[in-house]
């Protein structure tokens, strides 16, 4: 083995204490969130009845370049971080490939994923406001369970809105969500107007993430003292899991090692934004450039098949449309075990530096995921969730293309999270019940024709 | 906060490179395995057909003060090792005691508790032998997962045999170690002889740990290049899992912290013989004094109401009898959802230390366990598997009478895992289905009358 150590880990000195804000490095910014109604660019005062101020300021703002990272979320942090970034040492040598292949490992807390870096970052700035509880809506889970730690930290009541279907087939994340003091209730459901109406029109409906999305918001503008959250998209999501790339560049420089590719899987957008900020603002600044790569999965392929374009954020229609790549806000995904990553739409920040020619999109296939999923298990020790291993399957591509060429690169990727709560979808993996569906150029089309009409 | 950090982690220069051999310093060595036709001493060529050669040396070698890590171990041990020491500031303040509260967590690796530790020497020691594969039984699953990641990174087969209710219950667990390449077969089956007979005997049964014992031990010593391993009670095993302890005084000693109480939950004593090795060895040289506590399940309280004595370490009476502590082979405990607690037995060195009065034990209530476990995972953000909540609980029980009393002691204990997979009891816990079972003295009794009368 060389001196590079196994695992990186960063000393508390070394952390990070300031979170780094892509947008004040583009040429081009983001396109502003518009009112649903009028089309008109949503003020902070459009926005305070959803979403906390302080959140709704980094949200807006294009400029600042760094966000000091306050010292009670700091300390929070200190609970899991730094994650280590792991040199892949079995991974290459299995492979037999020259690549030195890095992954920042994010799975390391009981939320399982890197959801948590945002979730005690919003549930901070609740609590400040004095707010009283926050509501939000989860699907696979990981970001509704994230979300619970945070409130359950600041003493902060939490109300989760968990699609039905998932409800159902994910009893124990609903059971640590309320290990945790969340309220856990299953979308849609008669505790709100629109799933009254939704259950009215659609009896037995297992519910859908838009339809919790409403539910959540209609909770949190119809009670006092509280506010809405969200896991990804969003412009200050991205800013909060700048953490991620913070550390793992940190950890590079300390060593002097320079990457050459970096990979990250991409639903909408959380992970992957806070993985490449540093690199990305380096590249956009011209000091140095990086080939970054999206991974998205082939069943939902909003960067590499969908429109840049102004979408709702939601099946509801309820919130502020955003300029993203998109496949139309009713696009309803083929059965893909990696909930994580089945949104419509994309980071506006992330579709942005796409459109500009900043990274490179793929999109991988569901058995080739799980494949490379189990490839890594039993090499590298961790269990990887499907999300993750979206980014695995591109780096074991990388790295048996160096293989070919002989070429030495250096790739980092990010692994958000472990797989536990996975385990249905590996076992349809074993036994050879696993299919790879991939939408019609037809339904993306029908999709597509659902887009609101912006001038 | 003080200047001792969240959490205390090693440097790689800083790791253990030998493990230590407690039994080294025991004035009354643990009492030999005995053969059990012959109430004999077994000798290494006796235990050969069952157990790996080197790992036989290790079983027998009451003198050696340390073994060597083999770098292969030390290598594997980089992938999830050192595991962090933390100081447990969040939940002091909750509960407002002055006492100082440390944990070590063993938790940080996908098979979610220390049983890795023990694990991949086992399977370093078959593949150096040059064995195919190796056998084992597993109940609630944490150490057959850490078995097969172990063969898995080793390139060994593994073959499981997993307790028929557990298998069916546990379906995730199962499919974890299917991931990891590992047969899993529900026990008792028709692959082996004691099997065929136990399903013959009784049609229907959901088996047994001690049938899972035989049926592993009867295909290593049938298959030419396979023996079996075990994740407890074994001398060996808490030699291997001494890492834990010689971490944690190395953590402790980096910030010159003298522990007053050590703390640990005991099934068949992996995890509490090697938490406290080196602590015990201290004490036994009489170099310092600290109180060692076990913790068991009130269903299952081997030290508590158990009798020194030999007796059989399977319920099917095949393995050689060991002297300690035992509710008797047949003892079936109530049910209890700390699975890696449920063993008639402990080990026989801890067996003999508890007995010449250099460790005191407890029992606690199922119900007060999930309590703690959940005021400790809504403070420090780690969800504990149900057999670490048992320290947790008295560690928390401590720190309040600390509280009371004003002392500000240092109360060190282990966290032996996550508890992902056991949400179906912290479910039961949340609906207020708990019961907590504790064996009637008539029903001890019974079980005593089947103790093996050795002279």
């Amino acid at each position: 083995m060389s001196k590079i150590p196994y695992k990186i880990y960063l000393n508390e000195s070394e952390m990070p204490t300031a979170w780094y804000n892509l947008r004040a490095d583009m040429k081009t910014k983001p396109a502003p969130l518009l009112n649903p109604g009028t089309h008109e660019p949503m003020s902070a005062s459009d926005l305070a009845p959803v979403f906390c101020d302080e959140l709704i300021q980094q949200e807006l703002d294009n400029d600042t370049r760094y966000f000091e990272i306050p010292e009670e979320i700091l300390n929070f942090y200190k609970m899991y971080r730094p994650s280590p970034l792991v040199r892949a040492y079995c991974l290459e040598k299995k492979l037999g490939t020259p690549a030195k292949i890095y992954y920042k490992f994010e799975g390391n807390n009981t939320s399982g994923s890197h959801k948590l870096n945002s979730a005690s970052a919003q549930a901070y700035y609740a609590k400040k406001q004095g707010l009283k509880g926050v509501t939000t809506e989860t699907g696979a889970g990981q970001w509704g369970t994230a979300l619970s730690m945070a409130c359950s930290y600041f003493d902060l009541d939490c109300k989760v809105f968990m699609v039905k279907v998932s409800y159902e087939q994910k009893p124990f994340r609903r059971e640590v969500m309320r290990t945790y003091g969340a309220s856990v209730t299953p979308s849609p459901s008669m505790e709100t107007k629109i799933g009254q109406k939704i259950l009215a029109d659609h009896p037995g409906t297992t519910g859908s993430l838009g339809c919790a999305i409403s539910e959540a918001v209609e909770v949190a503008t119809s009670t006092p003292g509280y506010r809405y959250v969200l896991g990804s998209v969003l412009n200050q999501v991205l800013l909060h899991q700048s953490v991620i790339g913070l550390e793992t560049k940190a950890a590079l420089d300390k060593y002097g090692i320079k990457p050459d590719i970096i990979i990250g899987c991409a639903g909408g957008g959380s992970n992957l934004g806070g993985l490449i900020a540093p690199f990305m603002g380096e590249k956009l600044r011209g000091e140095a450039d990086y080939r970054i790569i999206a991974v998205e999965p082939a069943s939902c392929p909003s960067f590499t098949r969908g429109k840049f374009a102004y979408d709702f954020a939601d099946t509801g229609m309820v919130c502020p449309l955003a300029k993203m790549y998109t496949l139309g806000s009713n696009f309803i995904p083929a059965p893909n075990h990696a909930g994580g990553l089945r949104y419509h739409g994309m980071s506006p920040v992330l579709s942005q530096l796409y459109h500009d020619g900043y990274m490179e999109a793929i999109s991988v296939k569901q058995t080739d995921v799980f494949a490379a999923a189990e490839q890594f298990a039993r090499v590298e020790g961790i269990l990887p969730a499907p999300e993750s291993a979206h980014a695995i399957k591109a780096a074991i591509d990388e790295a048996l293309k160096c293989k070919e060429t002989g070429e030495e690169k250096t790739i980092v990727f990010g692994l958000t999270g472990t797989g536990y709560f996975d385990m249905v979808a590996y076992e349809k993996f074993h036994d050879g019940k696993m299919d790879d569906y991939i939408p019609t150029d037809e339904e993306l089309e029908a999709s597509f024709a659902t887009l609101p009409k912006v001038e």
